[in-house]
């Protein structure tokens, strides 16, 4: 597969095979490296006066990019011939445990998210992830266990 | 107040001022013991041949009772006399971190959220939520530390 | 294998095969339901003015009673017939990740963890432990999850 | 204050007021950056046969790591005009909850960690830990949330 093509592929499981990925329009920006936005929305605030991002919406974001990562780093390092396979890979997949840190409030147009694998197990991968405003704030930090 | 008039405004805090919890239909089911509930949705789903519910929202649900706990104890330990104050009340509370573990898949068709605070701190409050399923098998749980 | 011999297998791991245990002292004081001590000590604390255990030795005798608890299930569940295959059993269990909740002052002259396993995964185990002092305060809790 | 009278006032705290810091021998390197050393040894072990550190040595680096990055904080930021001061400042500090997160077998000579405060709240702080052996492998990371 070329680039473009794992990138598509992505692009169809994050944003349309996975239903409340798409209720609250989480886009894959980048393949590699890896970035997803989602855009501030009034249906995804937590305080409307303040105009903040609800931590849920936050917890979600940065809990599909941990498996984007993994779905990731199964097209580089096999030979995926069809998506079939690729469902099989993500259906195998589970988040044991997530872990949010929320450092400033969730203000902001459009958030993106960022994430580093830490313990690339056979079984169990660690990763931690990072969640900016458009402005490059740090707004929340996560870490998430993972098998595979 | 009475038991009533905290319950009623509970639930206009819960389900009608924090949009995203409007989105996601989480209702409060029950004022003491404090119970909220989500039911399950096509556009809720992680895992749409599995009928899971994204872990996204598993974390929302338990964040947000995680907050309810905190008004609750606010409106009972406090002589309320308008809605400002508990307005008030709620923008000084924040989530400092959120953990959860996921057990077992998110499969059912009503999900309940209990909490209990196991760090009644004045500044500091550690929060314990579980979530179960409307078969009584327990699907996730999660610790909160929360600001008031 | 008997229960007596089963305990007293668990007692030589845990007291005396891991030496790090062996510096603070943690003793397995009962093997069904499985319950670990340790005793105050002038060089455990953290504080010394407020005679306060350290917030280490909290995290290491959760950490402990995590990893004992797997091999009492081990224990449980095979026909052992010797101590190597324990010690094998055991070096191919390890800590993913470990969370503490530190909710009161370490105070007490005795401390007491007990464990109770909430994901008993094949390959992942999630076990979530508690530390009380000799009234029955509880003074932290903890999750962990292990692979096994 | 110097920058050396705070770095030894920093060094009495974590080396010698602290009783258990003492038995496991943690150092303060560096005060700027901060970094904190601790030498393996026989008694520290989790896994005598692997020589690996046990995961409570390496919770409890972390931990104290996060504390004197407070305590610096505090010296670097008033006028510190004698021990009492930082000693009532001291304990005010409290761990709230810590994550470690194991990466890698704790397989070396000399550790080393490392702390960055991602959270510098008047209330409440959170701070990211790494570990490292004396080959630069990061061993471990973790957070801690503290109140100040």
């Amino acid at each position: 597969m070329t680039e473009t093509e794992k990138e598509n592929l992505l692009k169809l499981v994050i944003e349309e095979f996975i239903p409340f990925n798409k209720l609250i329009a989480i886009r894959v920006a980048s393949y590699d490296p890896l970035v997803l936005t989602i855009d501030n929305r009034p249906d995804l605030l937590g305080n409307a006066l303040r105009q903040m991002l609800h931590g849920g919406v936050i917890a979600s974001l940065l809990d599909v990019i941990g498996g984007a990562s993994l779905i990731k780093r199964y097209l580089d390092n096999n030979e995926v011939e069809d998506r079939s396979q690729v469902a099989e890979a993500l259906s195998r997949t589970a988040t044991i445990d997530l872990r949010i840190d929320y450092l400033r409030p969730g203000i902001g147009e459009r958030f993106t998210a960022t994430a580093e694998i830490i313990r690339p197990g056979k079984r169990v991968t660690v990763i931690r992830m990072s969640l900016f405003n458009e402005q490059g704030t740090l707004i929340a930090v996560g870490t998430g266990t993972y098998t595979v």
